[in-house]
């Protein structure tokens, strides 16, 4: 007999069978494309050690210390230039919060907007992870059209008109979880236009833009806000720890100062000892360096996937073909279940996440996402290998 | 004018005068009696910069890399086995689930009990920090008597008989955080058997248990649970470094599950570089000898402060004389406000917080909390004269 009463919006939090299965994945013989792991050959360990010593002989009982909700204030000004300097934002140190991990900022924003039964309208697919974020707050979600070039503007629009209780429009532009794909220019023009006629705040949540394989860096989102309604998050877990858990939001006015009462309920500051030690690394390394370093191994990473998938995978099967970031994006024939073909693969000592996850309405259940930053090359070839292989067999 | 549309919870959090005066105490000529920081010149920065070099170099692609939910294994049995020879529990590490502080367990169990109006039972002070978590789920309070014993069971049952609505207990029963009071062990039992009885969830805060003066550490709460009623918090911020956020939570069975989903959602996982470090502190170091220093040092503040307050205080103001923690608690005479007296004592240059603060239902502004772990003898020493003397300029 339970002796306690969960709250109502425990429903929305079920155990996964897809979880379930994947921690399979934790056994190291399985080729895993399955999370979003950074390779972790790349980590930069010999100076982190130079910068951990120096952190806690200049700045010990400082760094070890209780601190600010906000954050370290040179590790905020070194990021507030760095958007400024990549994404054409103009942002000081004042509309920078740090976080722990860009989940924490998904959920806060959720807690900040949403009512029971409020509206989020987001690409089709999105990001699992920030479904799971928002789920706490009951909203409904409605998927907005999305094509090759990114979310399309009339369908946002007519969405915004039709929902009267749609409050924020959550969107990955730059190489999207999971489809890896990148809006164009125009799009982002398009639905900044579309964003400014409505009361509507936009979660832009960019993890992978640094991450580009070729071609230039397009404008964020935030760089066309005018009026404080886009949110745009970032983060040191793809570019250079996932372990240390410090990530960013830029906001500007009512919700930055809201965003800090919630996150100081929530877990009072990020972890000072890791805000000391990345804002040294950036005084005494370059990371630009370090990220061409983990841009030149995706790449390759990227390339030899794609290859292997045109080998391999039968001609009924089509993928994305990312200019960046860490996925890409398959869809089976539409009688294929990639839940089937995952049983299939797990046996085979292959895995990967069944794309219907991403669709917070369901659905889609021929789709799944492949990551390529976490194995090396030969295992790469390898698995997409066996993936072809599970693939046929269920397509006989 | 605004584009967007807060959540109705965001009501609940407001700018609070309290925290904005308190902003002043970041000025190092303040001698601030107002926060819980533990005293950094204790903190193990020697000890620290071995360890971190040993875990960089042992474990470094795991220790920056994504990490699981529940935590560190190895961290979570030393926790087990310290929290069942310190406080008579039966955990084992399956029942640990390290957490971004404590501040967290707070959050997240409201989240998980709470729908709006449900009512949460505590003690009359409780946390501050407590209150401004719970907040976002929008409870009802019912501050339950609370002598010097500790929790009223009589109190508790007829609140518990009469408030439909109950779902959870809060109470820190070790070192009360305001009040430095410590429960009975007959009220804790008296408190259990109560409890036993309803369909109720107890949070069990004790942060500051092992910082005891003198005689011997009761039985938590969570040891008399026979049912899984209990979920017991512990925290490294105050026993080692509060700058690491790594506290933990000890739970059983569908509680314990259903939090790991919610802290999936809320960060993915707690820093994994702190995790190795701590456990790798634990390891290569006796943490039990450094709590023991550290209790040397609050010892004596705390003696200090009460013999400073002996001779400044006037007679009609009454204080607790605690048996370890972090605070001593203040009653001036029933006409004098707390906040008067803080906004006398900020142009003396010292600080304290308002007592009004921890009751969550108002009242008592003639209380407040000073805490002794911070400042050094000699400013403890001049401190308390400053605040006896703006006590007997308000009382004239």
């Amino acid at each position: 007999m339970n002796k306690y009463i969960f709250a109502e919006r425990m429903k929305n939090f079920q155990a996964s069978d897809i979880a379930a299965i994947l921690k399979v994945t934790a056994d190291p013989e399985i080729i895993s494309f399955a999370g979003g792991l950074p390779a972790p050959e790349l980590f930069p360990i010999d100076e982190m050690k130079e910068v951990v010593a120096y952190v806690l002989e200049k700045h010990g009982t400082k760094a070890l210390q209780y601190s600010t909700t906000e954050g370290h204030v040179p590790l905020r000004e070194k990021i507030a230039s760095r958007m400024n300097r990549k994404y054409q934002t103009r942002l000081e140190s004042d509309n920078i919060m740090i976080t722990t991990g860009s989940q924490q900022s998904l959920d806060l924003l959720a807690k900040m907007f949403i009512d029971d039964g409020d509206v989020i309208l987001c690409e089709s697919p999105t990001y699992l992870g920030a479904l799971s974020a928002f789920n706490g707050y009951n909203p409904r979600y409605v998927e907005v059209e999305t094509d090759a070039d990114g979310m399309v503007p009339e369908a946002l629009e007519e969405a915004l008109k039709r929902e009267k209780r749609a409050k924020a429009v959550y969107v990955i532009p730059d190489f999207q979880n999971p489809t890896g794909k990148t809006w164009t220019f125009e799009r982002r023009r398009a639905f900044m236009e579309v964003i400014n006629r409505y009361n509507i705040v936009v979660f832009e949540d960019n993890p992978y833009g640094e991450l580009r394989f070729k071609g230039v860096v397009p404008p964020s989102l935030k760089s066309f806000d005018t009026k404080g309604q886009v949110v745009l998050l970032g983060t040191f877990s793809k570019i250079f720890c996932p372990g240390m858990r410090i990530a960013w939001l830029c906001a500007e006015g009512e919700i930055y100062e809201k965003f800090s009462y919630l996150k100081q309920a929530a877990d009072l500051h990020s972890p000072t000892l890791s805000q000391y030690e990345i804002d040294t690394y950036m005084e005494m390394y370059d990371l630009d360096a370090h990220v061409g370093r983990i841009i030149d191994v995706y790449k390759e990473r990227c390339g030899i996937m794609i290859e292997a998938m045109r080998a391999e995978l039968p001609p009924s099967v089509s993928y994305t073909v990312p200019e960046g970031g860490l996925f890409t994006w398959v869809v089976l024939p539409e009688n294929l279940s990639a839940r089937d073909v995952l049983m299939t693969c797990i046996e085979k000592k292959v895995a990967f996440v069944p794309g219907g996850a991403f669709f917070p309405n369901g659905g889609h259940e021929n789709t799944l996402r492949l990551n390529y930053s976490n194995m090396p090359p030969e295992r790469i070839v390898q698995g997409i290998k066996l993936l072809g292989n599970a693939i046929k067999e269920h397509l006989r």
